[in-house]
Parts: structure tokens; C-alpha cells; sequence
């Protein structure tokens, strides 16, 4: 039998009306032959309400309670599926991670995976047909024998890697929307749904704001090239829509220029005035706040004729900025520089597309669209299939519109 | 270090707050020098709503699944205090069943422990004296590697089980109340706390209708010889009171005849009239009863002199009146009876008491007080310790302060 990996979210699973709609969802594609994984989240607030009992107990905690506690969520849901889908005549059963195993780094709270042993599930369908209900998010660090959890919106990954490991022909993740679009359809109307769309610009929007799959899950299945279906588990489950497929780009026949445009809010901007202009002030710099795991994005040097300063400034990500400036504060003496400036009202505009390697000029076009609107541009960075720029939040929904028209992106 | 088993129940650890008022009676213990493993229940309420997710999923839910989703309760509880512990300074993890392993049957829902091993437990005890905190209810089942629970209050069972694995001192069991009552404060006031009681007689109380513990850990506790103590969460953490020992009857010098007066609402009676008393006739009503797993309890046969039939009354958990009923009517012509009849408002109360195994009439004693106050005796049942008589559940009251004032167990 062919397999397939289902993947559905907490607001898919969050009351037992849902969790049966999800069996229906199953039950189509048990019917049409296949050998089925569910991944399952917890339901619906369930995960706050873990985490917030956590952070009651003890500010800093350790992070291995903290999974255990946590992880039950899942376990949860993947029970009452199991019951759902019996109730229905269908064999199932819930698999928790450490019974697959699914095993992962020592990373508590935010673990990789290392490997899925899939043997024991595949002898299960083979011997009984019968439906895995997977608790998503969680796995087991095999030498302590602890339960370890991914980190939010681990569940993608999960049913990614799981895909992988038994050898699914597709995984299909169901969400709350029907497919991955051109951009937020809250900003722009006319902002269409892809058909296709390659694992690198997946990977590219989903770094860059695209909140509709987790980073890792999308480098797992461009790992492993697992074919990645994002649909709604929301469409009626007898005639569902076959929301957007995420594939090698050898798969896509017509290459868009610019297959999307993202936006990230989580921004803040951090400008050193008059740095000493001198070797090793860029090591003194980025240094102290990688050590501190700070994730440095979008740097620019402001070369200086006139003087020996410069003007540095970067971003970090907004929930990071408080702990960014006291460190470099801490470090001014051997920084040198005169002032810090900061802003958290920024926005990176980011625009995406594998055609981008081909054609040429295609940032220097939106460089232009945008300074006939008025929008300054505070930072740009650019790679092979995208181009990120910082602007000032409140142009935000312009810039987005702006480049959508540009590229071509609005719907007929 | 010596080692104790403390075990917290639902209302104990309801909240972080009631939480962080366990781990200061665990932080009291490990300061005395014990070595520490905490079980705990799930937070009150949460069984329930999990529970009621299984029964919402399904009328007719596979154990197993219901097991995953019910487990989950005492897990988040166990990780809770590990952190809550953690945060006093005290080194602290938690462990779930099949962390342990605590293996059991495969009776999933009431799961049998069928053996502790202590052995990982021990070496954290000694390589880093760290207080073991375990997922109390849940066990696995080895062959299969399924989470199994052992029934509605076994968390008891699994913390008697735990200290005979790991040849703790004692096993302390903290309720809401503080210790083991001469019978319910509720109906009589004057009922005193037991300092010492004998685990047959606790067994008895337990059987009986004492719900302070679990029939099962009580069982355990006479078997591998625990001595365990009842105490209660709520009193001050720096000066708890001692609560009631349950220990071997050569460890208490003054036997009382009667110890205590247990009583059981849960009760139902048949009676079937004019049952043709012929050989066998016993059989033809008992084991369709056995078969369908209804426990029958006290059994009166009215021999008849005047004709070939006689009356036949027992009792059944008032639970199962309904189920027991109708297996007799599709047995009424293997059976030939003439008429069911039926009660479920009835109580049975039991004194109970090793002291009566060396004392003559104290039954006899009873049947003269209750008739005294009028109260009809329906049945009557005795053992080597204890003797029960169903009455009317109207007199339930007045026969339980009769008989508690008769064996002289009122507080002075």
C-alpha cells in the first residue's frame, strides 16, 4: 500500500467535533488505499495553558520538566483520535514519541530530530492495516531516556520527518488556511493561492514571516524531498481542495520571477553612531552578541571619507533587542562607538522567487517602485532567490501592495 | 539515607500554590535525611475532564487509548513539582511510568502492578541524591510497550508498590483528612482518629466503605509488609501530625475488639420469591452473575418448610442492579421464580476489628442494639474480623452512631 503522512493543527483538533472532522479527512484517504500517519497537535490552548503552569512553577526552569509537562498535550490528542477513529470502524492506534521512537537531540524545548525509526509503525500497517495516530512535537533523547519536545510548531516537523522515515509518497499538512499565497491575503486582496511552490522559497518565506510552516519542516522535506501539500483541514472532507504543493523546483514548469512576497513585524534596528573605523570593531561587535545567541540579520556599514568612524547598523529580532543593547552597552569601552539608536517600529519587506537567479535587476526594480512611493529604505539584503528590505512599519501594507502589482503577483 | 515514599493526591496538588505546599513537606523530609520518591495524582479535576473527552469521543473507547489520554494528567503533575522542587534548591526529576518501569497487566483502565524495578531510581538516590518524583496511576505494559493506569485511585497502589521495590522505611499517603477515623466524622462527631491500625482491619474499612484508601494498596502494603501512614496535605509543613499507622497487628499492643464503623451506600438488594429449592438451583443464579463479572456480596436463603420453593435475597453493587437484574429475567426459566424483587435504598454497615477473632457475641451484641432502635436487619454478613447487616438507608445514620457508641469508640 502506498503511504501518506496527515499532519493537523491545534485549532483542527481543538474540541471532539473537530478531532472527528479530522477522522473524516482520515477516512478519504484510508478509503482511497493508503496506509496512514496522523500527526496530531494539542488541542487548542492546551499548549498555553502547559507552558503557563510551567512558568508559574519556576521562572527558569528546567527544561527537561518543562517538555514533560508539555509533551502530555499531544499525548492527549493523539488518544482521543484514536478512539474517534474506531468509533468509525477504522483500526488505530496513538503512537507517543518515545514508543515510535522518534529519537532527538538533548536540545530540551527546542530538540532536533535525529533519527525516526519508522520499522515498528510499518510493521503495523503491514500486519493490520492500521492507522497511526502520532502525537506531534515531541520525541525521546533515547540515552537519557527523557521526553524532549521540538519547539513550537514542532508538530511539521514531526509529521515531515516521520514522511521521510516511512517512506510516505506525500505528507500533507492541514491548517487553518487552504495553501501557501503569493502573500497575506489580509493585506492584499488580490493576493492568489501557488499551485506549486520549490522547498527553497518555502524555506525563504517561512524564514522571512510566512507564518504557515515551521523553517525546519520545510528543510527536512527539502532534505529528504518529501512532496509537502499545505491544505485546509477546514474544506468539507468529501470534496477537499488540493491547497498548494510544496516540491523540488524541477517539479514547477513555469517559473514566476517572484513567486511571493513576506513581511516580518518581529524587527528592531540597532544603529552604533561613530564606531571606530579600525580592524576587528566588526568582530567586537557581532562577537559578544552571537556568544549570547542573538541572531544578527541585515548589517550595514556606512563607509566614512571624512573621518576615522563609520556608522554601523543591523537588526536583531524584536524579542531580542532589550538584551542586544545592554550587551553591546556592557562592551562600549572596547567597541568605541559614540551612540546606540535603536527602533522597534520596522518592517522587513521581503520579496522571493527562484527565477530571481535568472533574471537580472528584479531588486533594482523595487528599489524604485518603492522610492516613488515615498518609502525610505533603511536596509536592504539580498541572496540568490530573494531580496529583504527595512522600512518603516507604517508603510508596511504599501510596500506589500507595492511589490505584489510589481512582480506581477495580483490575481486577474 | 534511609528512603520514604510520600504520595500527594488530586486536591493536594490542585494548583502551583498547593504544589509548592507539597515540596515543602518533601524539602521537610529530605532535611530529616531520607532519600525521597514523590508520587503524585493528577491535578483535581483534570482525570475527570479527560476522562470525560474519552467517554465524548466514544461511549465504547478502546482501554488503551483511554490509558494515553488519562495518563497524561499525573504526568503534567509530576514535571510541575520536579520544577517547583527544583526552584527550592533541591535537585529533582520526574519519572513516568514506563520511565521507571512500573509494569503491569494488560487489564488496561485497572491494570495490576506487576513489578517495580527500583534499580535506576536507586542509582539516582545514590550517585546524586535527587528526589524522585513519579507519575502516580501509570504503569506499561511491557510486552506491548502501552501506557496502562490502574484504576481510579491507584496512585496509593502505585506509591505502596514503589516503597516495597526500593525498601523504603515507610510509605506516607497525605489526603485532605488527617489519619483513619473510628468511622465518618461526618455522622458522628465523636469519632476519633485511629493512632495505629492493622492492614486486615484497613482492608476491611477499605472494603467496607472507608474511601481514605485504595482496597489494592492496602493489599500491597500487608504483603510486602509497608508500614503506611495516612496524614494529611493541609496540616503545617514544619509540624505535620503523625496521621494513622497501618502496620502489622503485633505492632499494636492494646487491640480493641471493634477498631471501626465502615458503612456503604453503594449497595443494591434482590430478592427472588419462590425460587423452586431444588439442587443447583444456587448455581443457576450465581454464575450467569459471575459471568457477566457482578459481584455478589450477602446472600440469605429463607428455608422453607411448608412447600418446594424458598426465597433467595443478595446484594450487588448498586451500580450493576440494573445489568444484574436483567440477566436474571432472561435466566427466569433456567431459575423458576416466581417473582424479583429489588431495593436499592439500602445501606451496609460493617464493624470491623481484629479483637473479635479471640471475642464471643460481639455481633450478637449488635443485632440486640440496632433491634433496639428499631432498625430491621434486611441481611447479615460475618468473617473472622468484621461483620456487615444491610438496613434501610434511612437508618444509615443512627445504626453507624449505635454501634460506634456501643463498642466504645466514642471520644471521651
Amino acid at each position: 500500500m502506498p503511504r501518506l503522512v496527515m499532519k493537523f493543527g491545534g485549532t483542527s483538533v481543538a474540541d471532539i467535533d473537530r478531532i472527528r472532522n479530522v477522522a473524516r479527512h482520515v477516512k478519504r484517504e484510508v478509503d482511497a488505499g493508503y496506509d496512514v500517519a496522523v500527526v496530531v497537535s494539542a488541542m487548542a490552548g492546551k499548549t498555553n495553558e502547559l507552558v503557563g503552569w510551567c512558568r508559574e512553577a519556576s521562572v527558569i526552569h528546567d527544561a527537561r520538566e518543562y517538555d514533560a509537562v508539555v509533551a502530555s498535550g499531544e499525548q492527549v490528542t493523539s488518544g482521543l483520535l484514536a478512539i474517534v477513529l474506531q468509533s468509525m470502524g477504522l483500526p488505530a492506534r496513538s503512537w507517543q514519541g518515545w514508543q515510535i521512537p522518534i529519537k532527538t537531540s538533548n536540545a530540551h524545548g527546542a530538540a532536533r530530530i535525529l533519527d525516526v525509526d519508522g520499522s515498528k509503525m510499518l510493521r503495523h500497517f503491514e500486519e493490520r492495516r492500521e492507522i497511526a495516530v502520532v502525537a506531534g512535537f515531541q520525541g525521546m533523547h533515547e540515552p537519557t531516556g527523557r521526553i524532549s519536545t521540538l519547539g513550537r510548531g514542532g508538530s511539521d516537523t514531526s509529521a515531515v520527518a516521520l514522511a521521510a522515515a516511512i517512506g510516505a509518497e506525500r505528507c500533507d499538512i492541514y491548517t487553518d488556511v487552504d495553501g501557501v499565497y503569493t502573500t497575506d491575503p489580509r493585506i492584499v486582496p488580490r493576493a492568489s493561492r501557488l499551485d506549486k511552490v520549490s522547498y527553497e522559497e518555502m524555506l525563504e518565506m517561512s524564514s522571512l514571516g510566512a507564518k504557515v510552516l515551521q523553517v525546519r519542516s520545510v528543510e527536512v522535506a527539502m532534505v529528504h524531498n518529501v512532496p509537502t501539500y499545505v491544505r485546509s483541514s477546514f474544506d468539507d472532507p468529501a470534496a477537499p481542495n488540493p491547497g498548494t504543493l510544496i516540491c523540488g523546483e524541477e517539479e514547477i514548469v513555469e517559473q514566476q520571477t517572484v513567486t511571493g512576497i513576506a513581511y516580518s513585524r518581529d524587527e528592531a534596528q540597532i544603529t552604533l553612531r561613530r564606531v571606530a573605523d579600525k580592524p576587528g570593531v566588526a568582530a567586537s561587535i557581532f562577537m559578544p552578541l552571537a556568544e549570547a545567541n542573538i541572531n544578527v540579520d541585515m548589517i550595514i556599514q556606512v563607509v566614512s571619507y571624512d573621518s576615522a568612524t563609520t556608522d554601523i547598523t543591523f537588526t536583531v529580532p524584536a524579542s531580542e533587542y532589550e538584551r542586544a543593547k545592554s550587551i553591546l552597552d556592557s562592551n562600549r569601552a572596547a567597541i568605541e562607538y559614540e551612540a546606540l539608536q535603536g527602533a522597534t517600529d520596522v518592517v522587513k519587506v521581503s520579496a522571493i522567487g527562484v527565477g530571481m537567479r535568472s533574471h537580472a535587476g528584479v531588486a533594482a526594480r523595487a528599489f524604485k517602485a518603492l522610492s516613488e512611493k515615498g518609502i525610505n529604505i533603511r536596509a536592504i539584503t539580498t541572496s540568490e532567490i530573494k531580496f529583504s528590505v527595512l522600512i518603516d512599519e507604517a508603510y508596511t501594507e504599501l510596500a506589500v501592495r507595492t511589490l505584489h502589482s510589481l512582480y506581477g503577483l495580483d490575481k486577474a
